[in-house]
């Protein structure tokens, strides 16, 4: 099984580097770009061991404890089948 | 208009931040992780003059341009209507 990560800064917090590239972008002649926000994305391969809860509750830990800061990020996720 | 831009490492390469994470899990006793690959995550708001035709080949232009390093990276892509 797959977990895709997407851990993404709050919309309150101001986000400089998707400044940067939305700037970029605009000097680049690239249209219609209204608002660029960065953020991380990880894809956690999990054993098969593991069931669809087992898993679920695995990945919202691992992405609540270690790869979100809870201060200024929030996290989704989904799984998947492995291929 | 949203788009949601994935940019990942080739399989092909190496990919040692995600590595470190992964010992880090492991290290920290989560269970059945298998893998850990990191990649970066764009969330562009595009404006709505553009119809999804327009909006498609602009992302697919910018990721390929601009966010991706060809050599190493791909990317992938979505739209939604934004909320």
């Amino acid at each position: 099984m797959k977990a895709h990560v997407y851990v993404t800064l709050k919309q309150t917090v101001l986000d400089p580097q998707g400044q940067a590239i939305h700037g970029a972008l605009k000097k680049m002649q690239y249209q219609g770009i209204e608002d660029v926000r960065q953020g991380k994305y990880f894809v956690i391969r999990l054993s098969d061991a593991l069931d669809a809860a087992a898993a679920t509750a695995e990945v919202e830990r691992i992405a609540k404890e270690v790869l979100t800061n809870p201060v200024i990020e929030e996290f989704s996720f989904h799984l998947e089948d492995a291929d």
